[in-house]
């Protein structure tokens, strides 16, 4: 070994994240959460591979993923790209099973992907993100599950109706009034940006691109009223700007049949309609939706919406579904700001100590019993003084500090305290394996 | 959208898993048993990103590893890898705070690795691996933690000492007892080659190689024997052919002490001593040790040992370590063999059923209400017959049937059916979301 060796230091790579034990425990609490409140609303866990061949990412994804894959090629020279989102991967999955699985197929995931892009506030370039995912029903209860499952969990963490909101609309609505106002079909894209940046630029920024495109003045009042509908009244307004257009208008009914299921099933105090949201990705069809931080200083928490040609896309049968991406990132900044994320990363029962060197050996022995029967326990490997140990079992955060002694020997007992407390209480040894157990 | 576009499928890539839900239960069978066991050992989790700087894998690793590799390129056009393994990476953590954690330091990891080798049985290009590790203690005790722990979550989910079992062997007790026999320190490699393949071949192509390097008979005798050293008489073989030499049987009774040590943690029974054990890794220094399935018809479920110079290698202090990798894929072998690995993807509490269409909205409150508390809780998106509604409730796997009908509207009340024995009870509402908890 040379000194230059020693020298060398390798740094992590920019836009990724060294998880300390302290970070582990956040990432724990996020993903740990969308595990149970997934399960609990009924839906089962799937994953697939890290790395994909790198067509089933080219073929169906907009440009924008598309510059951002890391490629990569296996030894027979094979072209893969590590996954930067699921949902190709469910695709892939779902196709292969088509005729076998039985609908609707209610799963979720919490992957870890990449995107090879510039990291900044709210981005980096790995990231684990919960995806929610409805496939193979037409029902907007399905849509309205969806929202509810990632209100549940939000409530579930601690971020209420006061921190964070959905805010949701309908993008064959929105489609479906601008074409019967004439507005071309190669023309909506155009519309949907404008929309879609409506609250990340002044009013007045807003009102003069919708100007340059609206045709008249009159077409400019109208689109801009539609773009700037939302909340209660905003349904008002959409119904009255929709006149007698049937096919708007059973749009914006079953918008209002997700606002009723979300009513029933009691998370519609999160949600709101909002003209704004149109979903960048191309392959929404239907009712859309985002979550944001009350205010929108961030970046959005999570977006989903209904794509109903996914799945052929991917070379599978024409499926309908219905779900959402919440990544782990701009997630953590709403939790650490509001002091909601846990950095406490072991939860120890015992911490076992002996009262003089000679009962390590029976230090050992306890150890051994507790941990197998299921109990967290934890001890010093250095032989020290007893208020050495039991500092540092208060240091470990351990619930009980059991100490080993004389008593051990003569009576099978040993010392048990409390330390939140302090008290103190002897102990048969038959009793140790079960004891704070409710 | 073009014929051959609905023609496309693409597959997944070989060597790489799908994990639909019935596989999930199994993946999190083994990883969530990982974690609790880990944790009740005292050991607090990290993880670092799927990918680093590449350099960080071709300073340490084995020339293996590194030809392994995927390699990828950032938009920059720096080279970075799939890690292949995380030690190199808990090396650069440990490094970056090296003066700031207080040791010893026992941490572990579950990652997601990735290999660009060819698949075959036991051999993924993707898996999962347990990572154990006590870093900063020459204290023997921690070793012995560290088969402790795994010996602990072997028996955990279902395997006995009749099913698996972990061999124990020093690599500096080789090494001494080789070199205090004249053996030169660069013929070292070849001769643990000889030994760790001894049992992959007919014992007398073992004996042949044996005779091939030993010098002479009486030298090719001592080699066989020490070779062939297992089990408590592989002690007395051992301390008999190490004759005085003090640094051999320093180390020898070092390793008593590990099984000692074993012994007091009541993992015992699982651990014998195997002078065929030496690890291929070139960074082992001391104690080393494999678990195999009994009779050992799979390759190893897990291996590890004492690393001295890791950390310094990776451009830190001198600090010495042990630890361990367990992988998913052979494990998942042992454990399906035995019928052991779970498919049940969901535990489902309470399947919700209206008598008639009419009752509907108030499943959806109830379920609603049900989930909201922490309870599992689903339902039919279609409207069908309570019989057919009951039918899914049990292909579901749900633990209750409730019935919500006339009584729910007149005596707020529901029909709870326990699926497994067909006991039908009327309850109150305001029970529903605490039934069943004990």
């Amino acid at each position: 070994m040379t000194d230059s060796d020693n020298d060398m230091k390798i740094s992590p790579v920019k836009g990724t994240r060294d998880f300390y034990p302290e970070d582990m425990a956040g990432r724990n609490f996020i993903i740990d959460g969308w595990r149970n409140v997934s399960l609990r609303h009924g839906f089962e866990e799937y994953d697939g591979p890290i790395f994909e061949h790198l067509e089933l990412f080219t073929v169906k994804s907009g440009e924008e993923i598309v510059e951002q894959l890391f490629h990569l090629k296996d030894r027979a020279g094979r072209d893969l790209a590590i996954r930067p989102e699921i949902t190709p991967t469910l695709a892939r999955m779902i196709n292969q099973r088509v005729n076998s699985l039985p609908r609707p197929i209610k799963w979720f995931s919490a992957p870890r992907l990449c995107r090879s892009e510039r990291p900044q506030r709210g981005r980096l370039r790995e990231f684990f993100q919960w995806n929610i995912d409805v496939v193979g029903t037409d029902d907007v209860l399905a849509d309205a599950e969806c929202i509810f499952v990632a209100v549940d969990y939000l409530r579930e963490i601690g971020l209420g109706p006061e921190d964070v909101e959905v805010r949701i609309n309908s993008r064959s609505l929105l489609s479906d009034l601008l074409i019967e106002q004439d507005y071309s079909e190669e023309f909506l894209p155009t519309i949907f940006t404008i929309l879609d940046k409506r609250d990340k630029q002044p009013e007045d920024v807003f009102e003069k691109k919708v100007g340059e495109i609206a045709g008249d003045e009159q077409r400019k009042k109208w689109l801009l009223e539609l773009g700037r509908a939302k909340g209660k009244e905003g349904f008002d307004t959409v119904r009255r700007l929709a006149g007698e257009r049937a096919a708007s208008i059973a749009h914006l009914e079953e918008l209002e049949k997700i606002f009723d299921y979300l009513e029933k099933f009691g998370a519609a105090d999160y949600c709101m309609f909002d003209m704004g949201i149109v979903r960048g990705l191309a392959y929404y069809t239907g009712p859309v939706f985002e979550i944001f931080d009350k205010g929108k200083e961030l970046r959005a928490i999570a977006g989903g919406g209904r794509y109903d040609d996914l799945l052929q896309l991917l070379g599978g049968p024409k499926i309908s579904g219905v779900g959402f991406g919440m990544g782990d990132v701009v997630l953590s900044d709403v939790l650490e700001a509001r002091n909601l994320l846990p950095t406490d990363s072991r939860s120890l029962e015992f911490y076992l100590i002996d009262a003089d060197p000679a009962y390590f050996p029976r230090v050992l022995e306890l150890v051994g019993q507790l941990r197998r029967t299921g109990r967290n326990a934890e001890f010093s490997y250095a032989r020290r003084s007893l208020s050495k140990q039991l500092k540092a079992a208060s240091a470990a955060n351990a619930g009980y500090a059991v100490i080993v002694g004389k008593e051990t020997e003569e009576q099978n007992a040993v010392t048990v305290k409390t330390l939140a407390t302090g008290e103190q209480i002897q102990l048969q040894l038959e009793s140790l394996t079960s004891f704070g157990i409710r």
